[in-house]
């Protein structure tokens, strides 16, 4: 039994830090590189590639909406012919950094609002999907679990990842509870951990309706700002390590 | 004897057209693609990469500055590193569009002031060359004849290619006298056809005190806006053909 | 009676140019500027400021969602708070080229998305008017006739002008027809002349289910760019003079 | 006798956060507000506006280059046509904050590589200068104390502010020793709050040659980022009193 730990990385800009990555990294399998439009710039794209290589963590693209100032989490009305040719664009970007280090982009995961339109709409999660495929079809695709971000891309033939989350509340059909919810964050440590072990142990979760559903479990998201944040990750894996599972990166 | 025609195209941006592409496209064998920081974005670059391609043309890189507004043509004071970086992220951006139409970026031509830079400044030369031959040591590197962008790609193992220019007057030393001069361009057609054959012909060309210097000349930078600058191709073309010189695409 | 004519000039951008700003400039009474966001930069901004000042027409605001890649036609999911803010910020700039050369701004039309968003959604049309209203009640508001953009700015005590279209055809309820119907243009001059002058006579206009409605049509919207345009922007000026109908600037 | 403090102020872009505002606007009189160029942005120009009124400190514009990555610390070889927009433009933006809380902007510093840049060159810094008086010649203007900032502004006919620093080293000529010097800095904060008060005291200063050339000193200029910091303006300000100096915003 594995599992993946997968964080946001890279997205500092010029002079604005941002994150711990430093701290995070070696509590992680696989990284999620911003690529220069939500966030990221080439200076920091490169340091996080050689920072990932070194720690010998999975490297993903994380493509975003072009827009810095709302961090890629404002809904942009693109087309999906836009969406497939910033995607096409970053990967690209990123790729370029990893090529001079001899090391290849393992994962893409979508970034924000490009991430929840693709897990609500059909042609925005078939675009992402196809510039991947088109770009290289040996990545893997990491999506929301059970949202159309991961049927559109094994649809077009690419391996995914599920991606789930400790601290959110789930549906009864699978989704995440909207943040707008009073109920959609567990903020108990030890019921957010309970709730992890028994996605990627028994592949379900209970919603918040108390009801038991399925749940695919490749990848669980977590966050390195904050000594909150660190502490929780390292209770997940510490938890993890005592239930036997492996964390393991994506394809590992 | 052959001699390349290259043309920078795909400067568009969003709503704003640039340029007459598809006019010159038929008559260039090398095309220098803007890559989103000076000129060109996503969408355009895709474009142009189909249209060079179904042309049989040359695809190249065309990186610049970070300045849209000023179109790259305004100096700024970047360090060597940052110039890697934006050379690297550049590349990689092209290669995104290149790799889905299964082609090869084909050459690599600094453009603007990032050329100017170059040309005149070692540390700047230096990090342009390095950044493309780490990314692909097997990309032929476009410069302006007889300037530090030459001398330092030969340096570092790149395989290069001398630009030369039909319109512009030259110094004894080999440098493009400065467009601040009043005798900088050659105004009348059959002169500068006449310095173009020259140059290619011989290897050297007529200086602005009439001395014969030495010149390589590997490709010749032509424009695509407007139409005398249309015409003007044409009577180049038409010129080297019955002068038996072969015009091929860099490296063919 | 009388009616204004207004255009959007200003929308060059750096090394780009766009419109015919000098040929349209004679014909109209009223400039929407663009204002950095969407199109426009300080430099065209400020030329475009000379321009409408000595043609001695009045100068209008024309803020735009920040998406220069997009005209600032894509929908921008921004919040009412965002929305105010980015008003101000292109009010306050626009005003410091009026400010430099002794003359006010006229008059303020939100653009593109901005516009259509206003249209529809009541939060969004609040936050525009607001803005303009916290920064000089005395500004004239344009914009679409029957919709919110216009209620919602009368009720917080701004004069409004609303706008009609000549090339437009109109529902039932007053809205335009979506650009997505076939039958969304009027593509006949005379056809659409007729509109023009029904609609600034008589207060009315026939939808496309040939039934009469009221309108207000305070001033109506041309274009400048291409040849055609001129042409019928001359026609109505023509056939408004005929009619005894006097084309005189928002507030004049 | 009487100092101003001034403190740059409102550098958070979107989602990311810098400097201590909040800390520091207790200790200054005089806030130097980033225009949205080089940091700031719409949202962030408001909130600190609003800030810097309940605090009852002297709102500054503080204009600089087109260089959101480089933080407006890169030289950029703009005109002064150019320049005078860029100006322009970002006064006019901080005014509209300004204008809806019924607050004037009291005065005007150029930042980063535009302070520099007109520091040394004349045109430049007529540039600017002229800008911010035609804006509003009532503009109190900051520049590096004995240089050409400072004799362009006046010559023009602008109040002027004359700036130094606590922390750094001054050539016999009255210029700062380059931080690319070993000795620039003052790291022993005695000896920085000695610098002060001889400064504003006797308005001169000892070099790093040891020789007490004059110096004018209307505004020191302090930093809000980190906790000694906020200690050593807590300390000048201490000793300021002490030596019966008061601490006044500009033009008060």
């Amino acid at each position: 039994m594995k599992v993946d730990l997968n964080c946001d990385l890279g997205e500092a800009f010029g002079n604005y830090s941002f994150g711990g990555d430093e701290q995070i990294i070696p509590l992680i399998t696989s990284a999620n590189i911003a690529c220069g439009f939500h966030a990221g710039d080439q200076h920091v794209m490169h340091q996080t590639v050689k920072l990932a290589k070194s720690n010998e963590i999975g490297i993903g693209a994380h493509p975003g909406l072009p827009d810095l100032q709302g961090f890629g989490r404002r809904n942009m009305d693109l087309s999906p012919d836009e969406i497939y040719d910033i995607v096409i664009y970053q990967l690209g970007a990123l790729s370029g950094f990893c090529n001079i280090h001899e090391i290849k982009i393992n994962h893409v995961k979508p970034h924000g609002a490009l991430y929840q339109m693709g897990a609500r709409n059909k042609s925005i999660a078939h675009a992402i999907a196809q510039a991947v495929y088109d770009f290289d079809q040996s990545l893997i695709y990491v999506g929301l679990s059970n949202t159309l971000l991961i049927s559109e891309a094994q649809a077009i033939g690419l391996t995914t990842a599920s991606e789930v989350f400790a601290d959110r509340r789930y549906e009864d059909d699978g989704q995440l509870v909207s943040r707008k919810e009073n109920d959609a964050l567990i903020t108990d440590t030890e019921e957010a951990i309970e709730q992890v072990i028994k996605m990627v142990k028994s592949q379900s979760v209970m919603t918040k309706n108390n009801k038991e559903i399925d749940i695919q479990a490749d990848t669980i998201c977590v966050h390195g700002d904050g000594e909150h944040a660190l502490e929780f990750v390292t209770k997940i894996r510490e938890r993890l390590s005592k239930e036997g599972v492996s964390i393991t990166k994506l394809g590992g």
